[in-house]
């Protein structure tokens, strides 16, 4: 449902958020954490233009007086954790307050202009962290256009299995690998084996590849035993944020049988650091992925008319690179890609309640990534490993450069932002690493 | 290395520590977490015949008085997280203390008899919990045996894939859903499908099973892009618990592919309470699993002289199953299966090594479960789906009831004990779980 903060004539006094284009107007409000240096202990943050809202400040300088208790503890936490606890009716009243807060006609602001000196702190000053405690990490894999690519490179008579349309296919990844943005990404070793080697050995991943996913922060979630209907799934997703899913593809073509990617993914995961809320994303809410005819129907636990209507995004995600060469000459970073979260074959509350249908409880901060965004268009596929079909087709940089595989000193940026006819648009913030050469 | 701690001469002022057949004599000293009841604080415990030591009170009571500060904080803590960041050397000395304190001619026993009134509480009255924060849960597939019989019902002709003999296979499991031994188990619902059905339905799981594993409870650990040597690995595991890895084979045949095991293993996975430790282990190493001469070596990163001349345990495992039906009648938990974890392919180290080996970081208080421990006889299987290869040998219970898999009351227990000739057997305590029927 829209409601005040949503409306596109709020502005805000931090006037950096009313620019044209900016990821973080007023109508965002994403939740981060940071710190300033590596002494200081890590706060909460929300975007604004290109400042932070320093929820600590916030407090300390009384301009959020209506919250309830569990809110105000939850502000002054060092994790996002706490406030991801309280659920969606929480979520919304703190939303509202910083809208007001922000907003161009906000008492707090009229009575002080200088309030910004005391609540505000510039991004460019201040270092992003990861911003919740993660629990557990699953990794989906929702894309049917990824998922056929991907199979129709190992098995090109029968590319998508048997049970793709039926199960929104997960699996386990590793939290204590997810990094905030910007932290360089070490090209790992692990067992390769090519198809005409006696034998595998241990050397530096030559085949690294990046993958673009939309990753989604839990909620309250669920006790051991009891699963969350689709109904309800939504009131268990905080917000959304950029995953980059960092593979080694010929590690995984060795080891991945029979329990899955396992060393070639978990050396190194990147998300974005501002967490943009599913109410921020209420207006670029769209229909569910359109089933071709001859698809099943999901199963019940899996249906409903809400979610068919209104359970996609139209989240528009792009991928650039800039080689070290590109940085030297000067040469802006170039797209690879550009897709949409909208054409996801499962949505955001299917993977959820799918995951919880066993009782496996979910928790705060958990972080289940959509798996590698591919569109049905060449130039919306997620990863290097499709868009240059396993090597087959290197890119050309600006430079002159080729790429089959990401070489070290790559830099990959993924960015994603939302549009609507009467909305203003809205951005997640750029998600980055850059590949350092092997130990 | 062995040292007075695991003297064999070694006899505890807790009478029932010395009794034949006990799983915690002074010899063992494991580690585990209790709380009296649900509204008191957990704290740390270290079992000592059918009592436990309770770390706290033996704080307050000043009878660890040498203990160095980092290891006071550690025994006052309210997991075993700080202590396992400690290192080998601090749990070595914490072990050296308590052996002494609880040692027939303890100086504070003999000082104050009426000492255990204050430090120690009765396992009877206590509901132990699971002892550490799990971070990430990593489970391997480590049993030649387990692979090859799983591998031959679904593929006979090939039953283990080619890089089983060259990579310790693992993948990660969910962490949120481990319990301590006792919870009960819910049997899951999930989407099944059977060779003639047109498509799955979603329903209670038909096919349910447990796996019997070892657990290896990390410790310090490694920074992100930092591997771990092999020479190195034990020293960054605390010690040992049973899993049992309950399991779902009619979810886990319709979900597993491409990307692994998910539902039908992240319901439940049941640990048991007591952490043994490696140096309590110390007199039952034994020589590594002795490779066929037509295997390949393991690759340099995985080998080692000493990890094959002692990497091994020999700790005898069993599983016991009581049906509702057998418990009416009186009837005490038949056997269904006995093995050793000696018969392992890959070591702890190797398993340890390997996950590392790609700047994968290992965190204090992280779970690493072996994979179902099957040997080379067929009483030596560690799951249901083994011992009746699927369904086709039923087992016959002593009330006449027979098992294809699990029903609703069965309860499944796991024992593990070690035995050698001159040293005092320890055991790992029992780890349970009934099944419920599903919601």
């Amino acid at each position: 449902m829209l409601n005040a903060t949503h409306s596109p004539q709020l502005q805000s006094w931090v006037e950096s958020a009313n620019q044209p284009g900016c990821d973080f107007p007023i109508q965002n409000l994403p939740f981060g954490r940071f710190r300033r240096d590596e002494h200081e202990q890590a706060r909460l943050g929300v975007a604004i233009g290109d400042q932070i809202v320093d929820l600590l400040a916030c407090l300390g300088a009384g301009v959020l007086p209506e919250l309830e208790p569990a809110l105000v503890a939850a502000c002054g936490s060092i994790t996002l954790n706490p406030l991801l606890a309280l659920g969606p009716a929480a979520w919304s009243s703190l939303r509202a307050a910083l809208s007001q807060l922000l907003s161009s006609d906000s008492a707090v602001y009229q009575r002080n202009p200088q309030i910004g000196k005391r609540i505000l702190v510039a991004q460019s000053e201040v270092q992003m962290l990861v911003p919740m405690e993660i629990g557990d990490y699953t990794d989906f894999y929702a894309s049917v256009y990824h998922a056929t690519n991907i199979g129709s490179m190992f098995r090109p008579d029968n590319p998508l299995l048997p049970n793709y349309k039926y199960v929104p296919i997960g699996y386990h990844g590793r939290a204590s690998s997810i990094v905030a943005s910007g932290q360089p990404v070490r090209r790992p070793h692990g067992q390769l084996k090519g198809p005409n080697d006696d034998q595998p050995t241990f050397q530096p991943c030559r085949l690294l590849d990046y993958e673009l996913e939309v990753g989604m922060v839990v909620g309250p979630g669920n006790q051991l035993g009891q699963p969350i209907p689709l109904a309800e799934a939504e009131q268990h997703i905080f917000g959304l944020c950029l995953v980059n899913d960092w593979s080694a593809r010929d590690i995984q073509a060795w080891e991945y049988q029979p329990l899955g990617p396992f060393l070639a993914k978990n050396f190194i995961t990147t998300i974005s650091p501002w967490i943009v809320t599913l109410e921020a994303l209420e207006p670029f809410r769209c229909a569910a992925f359109e089933r071709p005819a001859d698809d099943p129907a999901p199963l019940d636990y899996l249906a409903s008319a809400a979610n068919e209507q209104h359970g996609g995004i139209d989240l528009t995600l792009e991928v650039y690179l800039a080689s070290a060469q590109m940085r030297e000459q000067g040469i802006e970073p170039v797209r690879l890609s550009r897709g949409s979260f909208r054409h996801m074959y499962w949505t955001i509350a299917q993977m959820l309640t799918h995951h919880a249908s066993n009782g496996c409880p979910l928790q705060p901060g958990d972080l289940l990534a959509s798996g590698t965004v591919s569109g049905p268009d060449k130039d919306a596929r997620g990863c290097m490993m499709e868009l240059t079909w396993r090597g087959a087709e290197p890119l050309e940089l600006p430079t002159g450069e080729t790429r089959r595989f990401l070489e070290d000193g790559d830099e990959v940026i993924l960015r994603g932002s939302c549009s609507a006819p009467s909305a203003v648009s809205i951005g997640f913030g750029a998600c980055r690493g850059t590949v350092l050469p092997a130990l």
